[in-house]
């Protein structure tokens, strides 16, 4: 237990996007925060303020999202790590699942203290509708050369400013660097299919649609519309208008978050509160 | 082309289960058979008979289902297979999907050509809503002793009457004679779950209902609530009260269907007529 008398508890969550207006909390709207907010209020009876590893837009699914939130002295003996999983998992909207409940290192921030974020984006490749994988993947109908696609994408790992790759509106006044570590592009197998390509992006934290305007681009590459080089060129421009398309956010997934503790994991507080796990 | 002008022609079909009252045709109702020859229907202008390798349930999903049909000389040179994929997938309901066309052997059929069927069943273990999997996974919310359904599986290899894994109504009167080759039983990563069980079932041919009794069967065993000599009892009791419950069907997925053309392929006829291909 914390001096304080602060409790930060952190979810693991997971969401089929496609009913969400996003994941930040918007008034007259079904978003992933406020359905969440929304349960804590009816558990704990008072607002409980959230913060995550990263505001996914409408659409846009997460397996491994990070929802962090303070509980105090006598709210956290109300119930288990087990029990308060159970009954989130009761209240919020049946698109919504938390995966673990964990007490972190009081004060911990989902969003501030994030060491790395992975993001998955899934493209189906085959001339015929992906029914089983309908709303998991971009149907592109288009064979992609991916050693083309990975040759764009090397100008984009470390540190760039990224204003290119961020929704115009969003990055005005704002820093715009950012910090890629990894690109990683390869055909996969999803539920016997194996015409997917699965473009997984890690790196310190992301723009606004910044990982969607990667493929995007990256895409243009893969079907021969442009030349890897022309990567370079987008990144230089500091122009969203330079870029390719927005990718669908469907085919979009907010994979997982890494963090200071072991393996990349949640740092955990010295003491545990009894009875809590 | 064959002497009596006859072209079997042979389609791969996918579907997502959910929406259908199972393949089979019946009047009034939405079935993958009554759309795909609906859309035949279209584009010939005359009733097509069509003839499936497995007649899936209510709720099955399919993405190796196999569908045959004749066309005449003229009809065969309208469209190219190609062409015929296209246009099929243009008419048919939007969770069916043809992923291949092809010419087969004349007199080839779906049904009665088959070497080996493969089913697979995917079960969800963990304790939170699988979300990114909804209606893809069976979401049995314990964990399975996989060495014990294994052991209980190794009952069921080999050739048996399967009377007591067979829905009762169908058996009356019919041979319930089948024989299974495998069954394999793995955990496996679906879309970055790895709380997810795998059962693999292939067999020459299925009784209605008998993979599903068959994962139900053995998931009471996973569970702890038999023993696996308990599946060897079953098997015995010729009698569908003996064995555990009819797994869910919206876990089951329809996968592969083998012939006698090279590695498992449908058999192709000795000459292709011109510009079908």
């Amino acid at each position: 237990m914390d001096a304080a008398g602060v409790h930060t508890i952190a979810l693991t969550v997971a969401y089929d996007g496609a009913p969400f207006c996003g994941f930040a909390r918007q008034p007259g709207q079904l978003t992933v925060q406020g359905s969440i907010e929304q349960a804590l209020h009816t558990l704990y009876r008072r607002d409980i303020e959230t913060v995550c590893a990263g505001r996914t837009d409408a659409g846009v699914h997460a397996r491994g999202q990070v929802v962090s939130f303070d509980l105090d002295d006598e709210e956290i003996t109300q119930r288990s790590a087990h029990g308060l999983k159970r009954s989130l998992n009761a209240l919020v909207d049946d698109r919504i699942a938390v995966s673990a409940v964990q007490e972190a290192q009081a004060g911990f921030s989902a969003r501030f203290d994030a060491v790395e974020r992975e993001y998955r984006y899934f493209i189906f490749t085959g001339d015929w509708r992906p029914v089983l994988l309908a709303g998991r993947v971009w149907h592109l109908a288009k064979p992609l050369d991916l050693d083309a696609m990975r040759a764009g994408a090397a100008h984009l790992i470390g540190e760039h400013d990224f204003k290119s790759f961020c929704m115009a509106a969003s990055a005005v006044g704002k820093p715009t660097h950012r910090y890629v570590a990894e690109i990683d592009i390869e055909q996969t197998v999803l539920l016997g299919e194996s015409d997917v390509v699965c473009v997984r992006v890690k790196g310190n934290a992301f723009l606004h649609s910044m990982v969607r305007t990667i493929v995007g681009t990256l895409v243009a590459v893969g079907r021969g519309q442009r030349q890897p080089e022309w990567v370079a060129e987008v990144l230089a421009a500091h122009d969203r208008r330079a870029a390719g398309e927005n990718a669908p956010a469907e085919g979009l997934c907010f994979w997982r978050v890494a963090y200071a503790g072991p393996g990349g994991s949640i740092p955990e507080p010295a003491e545990f509160v009894e009875g809590w796990r």
